[in-house]
């Protein structure tokens, strides 16, 4: 019986180097760890029926109006103007969230996504629900990459931590390919013991904490606190295990 | 007596990544560790009178010719048709390049080195002249880009190495900014004890090596082995300490 060769796995650290990688076939994982795909978990664990990412405040603002949805999204870390909701994962306990749509537009997760659509498969991680990322991959047979959002495509810290925390748990079962893998890799391992202060320095950390949102930060730096699988589907976020 | 603040430092990671910075007033540093600015320091310290850079394989040709130069180039690996060397630095010994002009092409490097032109200042950057860029960064009052030539647009470790290596000496003097200065510091400081070690598992490293070029992968990870400042003046890059 011969084995089939495990399937790559790559890290694309903005979604500038997109275009880099042919995704006609591959499994995309959104990385957000700040804030986005760190409040799309937490959203879904907390029962709501589905997230809707948009591109811009106009569209989430139609869209919450049509189906009578939560609509949330930030512009430069500010609630943008006409919507009701922020992009911290505290906003959306679950008796507020449960059985609601909530319509999120954020600076880079939102975009990324879209610029991601020719996937046939995408999903979102983040530390909130990073082993239900991993055991999801390793039940694959495609190619992965792993998606960094970035911040207005500059590489970021936190995304590429995340993307190195995949790696260390799904290692053995792909054939881990690139620098950017490697690197992502390297700074995890060296992380690892103290996500949060290792992160210290990073600039997104810095604009949040003036923001006084160090709470937000210490929540999206910690694993698997909303263990939930956010499967894009017809142009929805919703938890996986509600499927089929 | 009020201090003037730091002007900053920033890392960019790929070509297509250049266009987030104003590099308008800023001294622009092209680091291609494997092989192309590793081969630049080499020649002008082994006593090329310039190394003249060029995009295309047909513009080497053409300059070589008019100007009577060794041409050189690499593409995927291999010597170009119509070039007579390579990239490898051990292909330059003083007693072959002293006085002589070398027209070079390279894949990631040279392409780097138009894109920045916009730069009123713009130097080369290897190990192998190390201490000389850091020394000459230190001299200077204007915002420092290390641009890194990466491998067609993807992210590359041992450029990453060079530009943490470079943030390791001279970060007093700056204000270092962004996430990716960040990473390539902490990159940096993993690897510094070992920097060969270190890039074992890098795709360009790998092939390399399938190349047999090991051995230019150790001298082009080895400190101050050519301690120039190659200068871009005019379209060629010179010693700086043959000027003025």
């Amino acid at each position: 019986m011969t084995q089939l060769p495990n399937p790559t796995l790559e890290v694309c650290p903005s979604p500038a180097l997109l275009h880099l990688h042919d995704i006609s076939g591959s499994l995309v994982v959104i990385i957000d760890v700040l804030r986005a795909t760190s409040t799309i978990a937490t959203a879904l664990y907390n029962g709501a029926h589905e997230v809707i990412p948009v591109a811009s405040v106009s569209e989430c603002i139609r869209i919450g109006k049509e189906l009578g949805a939560v609509t949330a999204g930030e512009r430069d870390g500010i609630i943008a103007e006409g919507l009701q909701h922020g992009n911290s994962p505290f906003e959306y306990p679950r008796e507020f969230i449960q059985g609601r749509t909530l319509v999120l537009t954020t600076t880079n997760g939102t975009r990324l996504l879209h610029l991601a659509s020719a996937a046939p498969r995408i999903i979102t991680g983040s530390f909130a629900n990073l082993d239900a990322v991993a055991g999801y991959l390793k039940r694959q047979d495609r190619p992965v990459l792993l998606a960094c959002a970035a911040w207005k495509d500059r590489v970021n810290l936190e995304d590429m931590l995340f993307a190195g925390a995949v790696i260390s748990l799904v290692r053995d079962r792909f054939a881990v390919t690139g620098d950017a893998a490697l690197i992502a890799d390297q700074l995890y391992d060296r992380a690892k013991d103290d996500l949060f202060g290792g992160l210290a320095g990073a600039t997104h950390f810095k604009r949040l904490s003036r923001h006084g949102l160090q709470k937000d930060i210490r929540y999206c730096m910690t694993p698997n606190l909303a263990p939930v699988l956010p499967l894009l589907t017809g142009g929805s976020l919703v938890d996986a295990a509600t499927l089929g």
